[in-house]
């Protein structure tokens, strides 16, 4: 089953304790690509300007990831900065200059058009729903949003989400959209709106999953130094919707699964700027630290 | 194995979106005890005022909790009140009216001398020394502090943490304790201080547990109504060190099942005011939400 993902390809400029990185490839699309290739062949749909480079590209390459989609237009890549605080955890938006991503309308290729799974980044709820409408038959619909969205385009939004059975947003988010504090509550309103199953990211607190078989809880991996927490979210779900796609079936056991691949795979973004470390990753250490997600949360019945 | 719990007997005033609750029972060797009681006797040491009553004295009757600890003197008895907010995320203490508490010396009667399990709560690192002199040979030494303690008496802190085996403190006091914003680096500190086992408390993010073994995580109960979180920290720590004492091993699958059993202790406290909801619970309760704790975890290989 190959995914179809439509999001950011952007440079990021980012403070860190640890140092400064500047231009470096960011973007929900760029990780969420490379995190989800590890299993199934990805489209890629996004917009770069003119100044980006072959150095960037060269991320995508050597991967499973088809590049037909990714529009090069007139004018400059979208350029995010941010600088972290000194625990790491919180950051500021130094700038965001959308520059190309503006205006960006999504085309999707006649090659695209069969995939089986999609993912909708954040984008412009209207723009998320016309990539589902050139979609043949998609079997497999995931979204992202943002506050944003949530209060500036609320009807839109809603009228996404019927389409969706999966929406991966943060703890924060889904509080927004379903004005309940408490995320038992919150999953519930919010599993109303369309998606049978939410993913509720909580950051260094790991995940809360929520499908029409209970609930399910994973914690994020305690790393000793959280070198740049960006793209960890994105990451995350190209590691939860790539091994999902590739499981063959999308039950809880499926999903619960994905998750903890999921989390491993934001693991090990966290560990450097940029896609860095994913770019050097392996299967093996892929599989090594889904067992240590094993040991850390194994305990016996009483 | 009894345990011996030194700690506050109080009473509370809370507030919170549900209602009131005036002078109802608190402190945290109340909490600690019911919950313990539920696997080992208990033996409490601690002091109430002249106003405390039968009715408040009811919640350890029937129990295997000792009372012979508990001294009467001339006074008010220890008198706290907070409010939460409407999230119930955060509270504001309204008073501290310390009465009694603040001139507490513990007695520890000549019968408890021989407890294999000490709970050391949250007082003057010094009044915990004295309690550990008084104790003839413990086994199973657990201890609970507070940022006023790391930050008023911090080697006198140091001095009693070195006697300690299992600290349970939350993530800013494990922070400030360690001076590392970095719970895997706080942890490292910590234990180099004393105790081999480390139980930082997250609230509705769970728990971390550090041991020669590694790390161990647990979520909270996904609770839907969280009713009054007071006391659920105390519930917690007497819920662990009961099971642990009854477990007859204290390695670290002992450990893991202790964690979880305090977890699921502490979710049953949030559900009522006070000790309501611990007086009325019942041990085929706690086994079934541990089953739930299981439930909620669950992953397979992949």
């Amino acid at each position: 089953m190959s995914i179809l993902v439509v999001g950011s390809v952007a440079y990021d400029t980012v403070e860190t304790p640890f140092g400064t990185a500047e231009r470096v490839l960011g973007g929900s699309a760029s990780f969420f690509s490379v995190a989800a290739s590890f299993f199934v062949p990805v489209r890629l749909v996004a917009v770069v300007g003119e100044d980006f480079g072959e150095e960037q590209l060269a991320a995508f390459k050597d991967r499973p990831i088809d590049l037909e989609g990714l529009e090069r237009t007139k004018g400059k890549t979208f350029h995010w900065g941010g600088k972290y605080s000194l625990d790491l955890n919180s950051r500021e938006t130094l700038f965001t200059d959308l520059n190309v991503f503006e205006f960006f309308k999504p085309k999707i290729p006649a090659a695209y058009r069969t995939s089986e799974a999609v993912f909708l980044g954040n984008i412009d709820p209207v723009l998320q729903r016309q990539v589902l409408e050139q979609v043949e038959k998609p079997q497999l619909v995931a979204c992202d949003t943002m506050n944003f969205w949530i209060d500036g385009q609320p009807d839109e939004l809603r009228e996404t989400l019927r389409q969706v059975q999966i929406l991966l947003i943060n703890d924060a988010e889904a509080r927004e959209l379903s004005g309940e504090w408490n995320l038992v509550k919150a999953a519930r309103a919010v599993r109303k709106m369309g998606p049978r199953t939410l993913v509720v990211k909580k950051g260094e607190h790991g995940v809360l999953m929520f499908t029409d078989e209970g609930c399910f809880a994973a914690p994020a991996y305690p790393l000793e130094t959280v070198f740049d927490p960006t793209g960890a979210g994105d990451t995350f779900a190209g590691g939860f919707l790539g091994y999902l796609a590739s499981a063959g079936e999308q039950g809880d056991a499926a999903l619960r699964r994905a998750i903890v691949v999921g989390s491993t795979l934001a693991s090990f973004c966290c560990e450097a700027f940029s896609l860095d470390r994913l770019l050097t990753l392996t299967r093996r250490e892929i599989d090594e630290r889904y067992r240590e997600f094993q040991d850390l949360t194994r305990f016996e019945s009483l």
